[in-house]
């Protein structure tokens, strides 16, 4: 590969490093990824490389901030129909991510006292919590307390949600279709206002 | 403090150490945490503490399995009732321990990447998960994937019980009942065959 020197724009060749380094990130725990490697991978001199990224743990936290993007967009990109199958396409994006980024997916999750990590975590949490919260907002009752309880209610379901993923990449003995159930019966579970537009859904009742 | 040197038997002494680092490391953070303080406040020489622990790092791990016995045996406690009682009451007594040990619940949360700490909080996990399981699996449907499924739902509601709790600690705006309330909604809407077990819960309907 290391021949095939192509010509990108700066903004091409940044962009063709970080889907490099999501690939490789997800395939190997962060120590055993070698930047030489990558630098040949991907038809550049590490010099180059390190023309974009200050060195290679700067260069793994923009891998985790493409990730989350990437992961932002995709679960996030039906636009259309009902509640019900919006929250399905985004769960089946979610769940679809953590498959094939496992290795990097729980490394992340389990590399919680790394502050910068954290940002990056606790940044895609707050996206995601707030996308949803956007959606949810109009099911909730008329209480003083009830903005405090949706935000509780969607910060405990991510929370939900991330230990379905790890529990699936330890055991990988339920389809992904039976995960996106689990989480839409929480949901409904949590926001009693929503449980009936969450019925509609497009998976079969237990 | 330090006057008061009380004879105690090995079993009371290692216990007394115990309960004031459980004190001591809930209320600040580890690296805060001075060992001198602590045998001064316990009365003993630093050599004697030294005599029941290796070291800080081995003591604080052996205050984490004490803290996570004395969790379990509170949130187990009630034996009788209904399954909705000894839920209720379960969950009542874990939100109350993340209540008085704030600091040190939220560190080690995010103590994630420290395999140590991490097997701990895993073992405390899993014996969590087996307690609720013992409770539930009498309701689970007589489907080949059952038992994939209840697990799965109980890794995920033990993260979502994780993540309400440190909602909690940073916001700080519902009271207890209401965290309960929301967990036991997750778990009704997440085993849908025990949802009306736990409707006779002692909390008001939304």
């Amino acid at each position: 590969m290391a021949r095939q020197r192509v010509r990108l724009s700066v903004e091409e060749r940044r962009r063709q490093l970080l889907e490099l380094g999501l690939e490789v990130f997800g395939r190997s725990p962060y120590d055993a990824v070698s930047i030489d490697a990558i630098a040949a991978a991907a038809g550049v001199s590490q010099g180059l490389l390190f023309h974009y990224f200050a060195g290679k743990r700067d260069y793994y936290l923009e891998v985790l901030r493409f990730a989350a993007e990437q992961l932002l967009r995709e679960t996030t990109r039906a636009r259309e129909g009902t509640l019900a199958e919006r929250l399905f396409l985004g769960l089946r994006a979610y769940f679809r991510f953590v498959e094939e980024h496992a290795p990097a997916y729980a490394t992340l999750l389990r590399a919680g006292d790394d502050a910068a990590v954290a940002g990056v975590l606790d940044g895609t949490r707050g996206r995601f919590l707030e996308t949803i919260r956007s959606e949810l907002v109009k099911f909730q009752p008329r209480q003083r307390s009830a903005a405090a309880r949706l935000r509780a209610s969607l910060r405990g379901w991510i929370g939900l949600v991330e230990a379905l993923s790890l529990d699936w990449i330890d055991h990988r003995d339920l389809d992904r279709d039976a995960l996106v159930e689990l989480a839409t019966r929480a949901m409904a579970g949590l926001v009693p206002g929503a449980a009936e537009a969450l019925s509609g859904t497009p998976l079969a009742p237990a």
